[in-house]
């Protein structure tokens, strides 16, 4: 049964907004997706959605009501808003009327053993950007990653900006978040998969490092580069070399370029 | 000697406040360059700035003074706003307080034939999102390109959203703006330069594909890919295999896979 919300105060509305602040994703342990493609990716994972919020414009559109219909059969709250209620909660500059609200996960490490092998593992160290975060998660999922990690101090994996980046990707593969970097290398030296760190000085040319292997790639933010603490645990340390006058590579692009040449060295086993 | 604004009504204040808007960047020829480090860069790059305008704080920033002390050299017209002023004209979230406003140029395609060989240009056709024009001539740039070309239909080059997202590389190698695809295509063919194009369907696999002589790659948005009028013209076809679930990969971010793997391919000659 679907309820009709006409009053901002009321309890689905405030929680919805609320859901912009990490603090209240924290709290609740909640999440929202927002906008058809999304909410699509979120369903066909069997990601459960607890609430959903649309518009009337909204339901009217068929790939829209088709979400609508399949989350009608579950134990999914459904509730019609209008459009001004719906922009008080978006999290959004174009709102597509449509918002699904999930439970967080809380991804173990061991997880990202269980996906394609020779296992490849992207790690995130102190990226605080969230379309940068997203960027490396969807690209990740492109390359054929097992996982993907996010070190305790990147953003938030369920900010709506995150979220959104990942194009859906989030719900592909598995993503570990809050992992201490100590409690990374621990996990990877019990699992035998060695880390290699991106890294400016002295590192290897990244085609001539053997990715084809059980391999972590750790990436770390423009400004601070991978942590100390990470280098020093690191089996090697790889970098891109640039030929024209850039200073850097974005993080995104630099994961791009390196988790692609690991699927390219490992591509006769893919 | 600096002129000091404090009136809004001021003809430069009103003129910088305009080139936030194609319209009055193409009519006055003229665009604005926010920030220290974007400044730096251009003003390395012997790109020559008419006007700078700054506050008191920038004037008080060691590598902004550095600039503003270079410019009152020259021909450059200098003036001090106030914060509040260099708010109105700002094209930024967070204004460091610097701008520095330059001709646009008009760099023929013959430029993108000057620089490393064999030659390698990157195209993009329909890209509208400021964020990723920039993104990939940052990487061309990085890859050792010889030049960028926007074909007509794309984001405005000296938009502030692309000119940031370039972070300097616009200074570094020939980016030729607001070609059509056929003249593109009788420049490459007078030049003997084969045009790869990155398509989805019938495409070759791009490390199959041979990117070490002279080459031009065309990227399509992710939304239309590449015209059919050019990908008729192309003398092959080039794809990024997905090997997990996401469905595509971020423009910027093929750019760079495809670019570095051409980069790798002829590493010999670098």
């Amino acid at each position: 049964m679907t309820e009709l919300i006409t009053s901002p105060h009321n309890q689905l509305v405030k929680t919805a907004a609320a859901l912009r602040q990490k603090k209240y994703r924290d709290e609740l342990g909640l999440f929202a997706v927002e906008g058809v493609r999304l909410a699509e990716e979120l369903v066909a994972a069997g990601w459960p959605a607890e609430i959903c919020l649309f518009t009337a414009a909204a339901a009217d559109n068929r790939r829209a009501a088709e979400i609508i219909d399949r989350l009608a059969g579950g134990r999914c709250r459904l509730a019609q808003v209008s459009d001004a209620l719906y922009a008080k909660i978006t999290d959004t500059q174009e709102p597509q009327g449509l918002m699904l609200i999930a439970p967080v996960r809380q991804t173990p490490f061991a997880a990202a053993l269980t996906g394609p092998r020779p296992s490849l593992i992207a790690v995130l160290d102190g990226i605080s950007d969230p379309g940068n975060a997203g960027a490396v998660i969807r690209t990740a999922d492109a390359a054929g990653c097992s996982g993907v990690v996010l070190l305790k101090g990147c953003v938030d994996l369920y900010a709506g900006k995150t979220v959104r980046a990942t194009m859906g990707s989030l719900f592909h593969l598995p993503v570990v978040a809050g992992m201490a970097d100590g409690e990374l290398a621990a996990a990877l030296a019990a699992a035998a998969i060695p880390l290699v760190a991106t890294a400016a000085g002295g590192a290897t040319d990244y085609t001539a490092a053997d990715l084809a292997g059980p391999v972590a790639i750790v990436f770390g933010s423009e400004a601070r580069g991978v942590s100390d603490r990470l280098l020093a645990s690191a089996a090697a340390r790889i970098a891109i070399p640039i030929y024209g006058r850039a200073e850097s590579l974005n993080v995104a692009t630099a994961a791009a370029v390196i988790l692609y040449e690991a699927a390219r060295q490992r591509r006769p086993t893919l």
